[in-house]
């Protein structure tokens, strides 16, 4: 039993006025909002990637964390050690959920073979874990990313081999994931893209990329897997361009493949701000779409343009994307994962939990933000008044079809019809935002 | 017969070594390139708006121009006014085409009635000048953003009248590009899109959205308008998020809708990079997703994130995109406009010949540097190499479906499949780009 | 006495709880935060160019807002109507200053000499309504922008007989700002700067604002002025470079100039994000570099790059602002303006009134919680202790130039020197400043 | 001695219509070019970071490029390996300079007297290879952001004690500039900024740097080191905020720790737009504030906001930069590095030659672009008579201070001056600088 976070006690509620930075203030998770206790509604996951697997470098500079398990000489020893840290994390924190990438968990091997050996044993570990700890698996997914056989994409690689090494990784932890009860399992495009278009035939790469997508979803029904597939949308970095860019770009994707009806999106704010988005925006745009999946509710910095991942502390922000959420329906088998790291600045053990905490809080308080806001109804009733005019008779005959351009150009100049604008009224509805807050 | 540009003698082609600013160096409208005569391949058009209509004003700054006929008391007679000086232009720049919207050519009535008869009254007079001078229409639109009933959209507005508003708009819009013989008929969504979600429907908006595009194609099929629908996408600006984004956004809604037969985009360069693509981007999406139609060969300023509309002026993007474009098998009914402006300051008339005299020469030099890219092949040839794995019977049964994932994955266990990545060759791409400039 | 809002009472404070959307919630005037009353510390202005010059127009689209006075046919008669209503607004609002350029109050005449009598008349118009109603002018300033002759700059105009028209207006101006009580004068370079270096002398418009500012700061002696020079920075548009880039790049100018103790800045949170820094940011250096002096409280749009000057309506980034300025001090002769504009939809007049209340809640709101963190000091205290190690006599000796570098050198060798490094503790301090919100 | 790049033989100029990828188009040393032969006025250096230190890991995957040397088990034999190859490429390649950081040619010790050890070990090894080829050092730097104990910064460290162990590093940076005859000592501030402002005194942190930098200056002429001490201005990562943002900011801080005359900035093209500028901007500025010295001449990709250090292949754009640079008296000490890496997919060792070749013609070909515009003297004609009022003694008197703002006003209004505004020719001045390209 790992003893990594020893001078941290198990996280706990103690509210708003607490002067503890290592407890709770916002995040009560059996008080009941909105018809759900917190924790369902939230469904919060740690990722295992950044929290267990980074180690601090960024393009100018290397290690700054110095864990332990990093530096170990037998790399499945590692990767036990690795998973006792992670679930003494999970335990103390008090998040219901985690995340993980194949090689997050289980180390490359010199073979597809020994790679395969190692990532089975480790869900093993896993599974014996999560019964042990009443933890649960949010997602799974594989990275196709970061080994140089990838460099040039997996599903889109100008190489078969190596979509076929690709799809290796996907039917494994596909496996991986049903078998620890995942409720999602996602893949993001990192490498599906490209550096330049002078060494690039985006359509042939685009058909893979469909294919790939329909392999996944026919194994899906095949292995009995309930739970949902997930696009993850960026608009670069590290690719120039991915084509996965956002949710709207990812839903023409999908029709063009016949998969608008199988797989969703994860949509993760600082990805959304990349591609020129407000998180809002990319979650209203997958609900209306019939997309919206699950969110990596780890923001960037509007002064950096590239993924800093960062954990969420803008509570308006963060309470205009729970309102959003819980106005198209809430999460079904999604939740709130942090992609997010300690600042590479953030050295110490415990600066994990300051990050984690700090997120959920912001995420709880949030949704109780949008609860007053959902139950008020004053937004709501605004809005639904300025689009009262589409009730009349007139109006929706030419919704429905049964007024052609020619039929509608004669009514109008037939009634001479004119009308005045009406206020927008942004400032009052900024206004009636900030009250709630 | 308008004398606006008394000093100004017809453009003619005098070769890159002419020092005459007022000639073109590159643009040499009967040279074969590519089988077809430049003229042909090119397509040019000048815009009437940003030409004629535009008085130099910005966010912090009024008229600049002082053109004569904006200074004039009766609307109908500087309408008028404006199509002789604009007809003068087009007749000594000498490109074949140009572009309007309904309230560029004629002024706002009083009335719905009004303004059509106004339209129709100048339809004619443009009728009678393209006869007279041997031009020809690229495309018509109809203004639905700068009227104050338009502030929160036309087929987007939460006022079911001012969408019947709209729609009047671009019938007779369509009505007059039929009767005018233009190649194509444009719609930009400048006010689609919304400046707030806190007052906005997105579901609604695209909804109604989708209708009208619906009723605009079956319009045109019900006049015999043999001309291509285009759609113009841009990502924001004037509204904070428009709905037509980009050539992928564009496509979804355009399945969403059922329209992705019947509709085509209008791609500009300066909108590209607004949303984060290059323009070579966005022509290589549109043609392979089978909706590239037309092009605003205008650039933005890479330090400026705002529209503004610049003539084209860097060789190698411009060679870039033609390349793109020619590869992508030409313009059918499209072509090149300029939605170009010359800056604030270059207020002298002749300034205007001078923007599109760059524009046009540095487009035709750039499809130039393409004939020699495509004639000599070994771009193509080495993107061809580096997808012919692909052409393996064991690529192949991956791609037509033969072969699900778990298959695959057996596949490359049992065959214990391992590959070297190969070098991207950027650079020697990049260099070999550049030996053709 | 204008009657334009009439259907607005003057606003009063009523509290957080009150649901009267035309309420101050948090900004009650008398309350005493930090030792001052608020309205002595936040010293709001209302802005006359937004607030009654605009119409509503964009680069798209033109008058919105069909204000009354701006449609009268004697100019004179209409400037006094705006001044009108707009002592009606600061009144009814209950801000304590207001700002103005000098072509906002008083109309541009056919000659210099009829615009400087226009303009005093309108001066002591103003100066009537300041005594009748008991406002107060928190700056005033000259537009250099919005004239034709200005499209190349003003002081930076290659034409010599543009600086001195400048001149003329600055020197008016500037006496008025001294007639009227101002507390401080303002110069806003917007088109102090270039479109393109191809035609741009940097060299010479540097030297030619140099020499002009030091005429300003010299008659501001000569006058007697007491109040503040102020620069306001922006880094682009309407020009695509301005000199004013950011905070740094003026106080670089200033010690060029010899200009460094005489002339302070006017920072606006919009133009602090278009040079790529944070409000705070911009805030915090001039504070670091002693020069400054007041701020326009108006942010822009994260998605938009471009100058949206909303009004605030960020919580915790608000308060980060009012936290580094009552850190540095709070404001002497400065105060927050809002250089702000209702959106182009909110057209009517309450729109005002919404726009400039949730600014001021919002402003007043961020006070209150600056005060708390102030007073608590949790926040500095962790601060201090991360710099406490240069209290050391080694370290200071380093610092004050007793140690070269090769002592320096030469002590960390002969000690063996080494040293780890210390959590930054971003998270911890995030979720510090979120327990005062 | 190394076998490398054995596959490569000596790069030559061949001509532009050469076929050869490893030959020269355009860089040909010995052509005489505004005076001097190319090799003189270009100065080429390569960088030994990203050549050969660099394994083509990003912050989403690791090594690509699989260096023999850098997977050796003795990191002195490893750093010895590395230099064979370092100066095999520098020979064949044909560039007469290089640069490095001192970390790059030796390892990192276990104490700072090994790390001493260490450097001057490689420094000899290094000086012998200079000898041996007949290389030169453009320029010499510490590398004091990689190791974590610079995680906070150097100079700028909260630390003293990372300020001392910085003194050294740099203390014995220098000394080896000096021995291997470097004619320039670069300092790079890459954490010399902060992540958040939270944690950060700004003005604290702005002295121990003016301290620093005066500590280098100082030592400087201790020990006779003749070339130029230059800071590279870079806005941000990996500091979410650096204190070198640009060259105007450089020029402020200079002025304020008394050190205008004493440091100059090494200008790169990437950093320049990285900081919302052009890169002819930068060297315009720098030169007018009389601190040019060299540059890094490597683009960024505008379309991903970070530091992506490609290789210039743009031909307007270099030729832009050439001329400013030509103009302003061309280089004394600098010269052109390429702080440029091939792109993490261009693993072959021919890729490296590539990315040099392009980088080395396009600035040779930039070079003869300036020459011709230089000679024919029109753009800078054009120029000089848009400034030409200012000759005037009344302009002069203006500008030399002989009149004040009141007597400028009077002479306005006495004479009633008015003025027509002139058009900027900026399209006629594009088309211009296209016609030498």
């Amino acid at each position: 039993m790992s003893t990594y976070f020893s001078n941290v006690p198990p996280i706990a509620y103690e509210g708003p006025t607490s002067d503890n930075p290592l407890s709770f203030k916002w995040y009560d998770k059996n008080r009941i909002v909105l018809g759900k206790r917190m924790e369902e509604q939230l469904r919060f996951a740690v990722c295992y990637w950044h929290s267990f697997c980074w180690n601090g470098l960024d393009p100018f500079g290397g290690d700054t964390f110095q864990r332990p398990w990093q530096h170990m000489a037998d790399p499945m020893a590692a990767a036990k050690a690795k998973a006792d840290v992670a679930f003494e994390f999970f335990s103390k924190l008090g998040a219901p959920y985690y995340c993980f990438h194949d090689r997050d968990v289980a180390p490359e091997g010199a073979t597809p073979r020994e790679s395969v050996n190692n990532f089975r044993e480790m869900v093993d570990v896993l599974a014996g874990k999560q019964e042990a700890m009443g933890k649960k698996l949010l997602w799974g997914t594989a990275n196709l990313f970061s080994h140089r056989r990838f460099m040039g994409g997996a599903s889109t690689n100008p190489d078969p081999k190596i979509f076929a090494l690709a799809a290796l990784q996907v039917k494994e932890a596909m496996d991986a994931t049903l078998k620890l009860g995942g409720a999602n399992y996602v893949l993001w495009g990192g490498r599906e893209g490209y550096e330049t278009l002078l060494n690039t035939r985006i359509g042939h790469e685009l058909d893979q990329m469909g294919r790939f997508l329909n392999m996944v979803v026919e194994y899906k029904h095949k292995i009995g897997f309930k739970g949902t597939i997930l696009l993850e949308p960026k608009p670069r970095e590290p690719s120039k361009h991915q084509y996965d860019f956002d949710s709207a770009t990812v839903y023409g994707f999908l029709c063009r493949y016949g998969l608008e009806k199988e797989i969703k999106v994860n949509i993760e704010a600082n990805h959304a701000t990349l591609a020129g988005h407000s998180f809002e925006h990319e979650i209203a745009t997958a609900v209306d779409l019939g997309i919206f999946g699950s969110i990596d509710m780890n923001r960037g910095d509007m002064q950096c343009a590239w993924d800093t991942d960062q954990f969420p502390n803008s509570i308006p922000e963060t309470a205009l994307a729970m309102y959003t959420i819980m106005q198209g329906g809430g999460f079904v088998n999604g939740g709130v994962n942090f992609d997010a790291k300690v600042r590479r600045q953030s050295i110490d053990p415990e600066d994990m939990f300051h990050g984690h905490i700090g997120g959920m809080d912001v995420t709880a308080r949030a949704l109780l933000i949008a609860e007053k806001m959902i139950t008020d109804g004053k937004l709501a009733k605004l809005v639904d008044d300025r689009y009262a005019g589409w009730n009349t008779p007139f109006a929706q005959s030419m919704l429905d079809g049964k007024m052609g351009l020619d039929a509608v150009a004669a009514h109008v100049l037939g009634h001479n019809t004119d009308t005045q604008p009406v206020s927008g009224r942004q400032e009052h509805l900024e206004n009636l935002l900030n009250s709630y807050i």
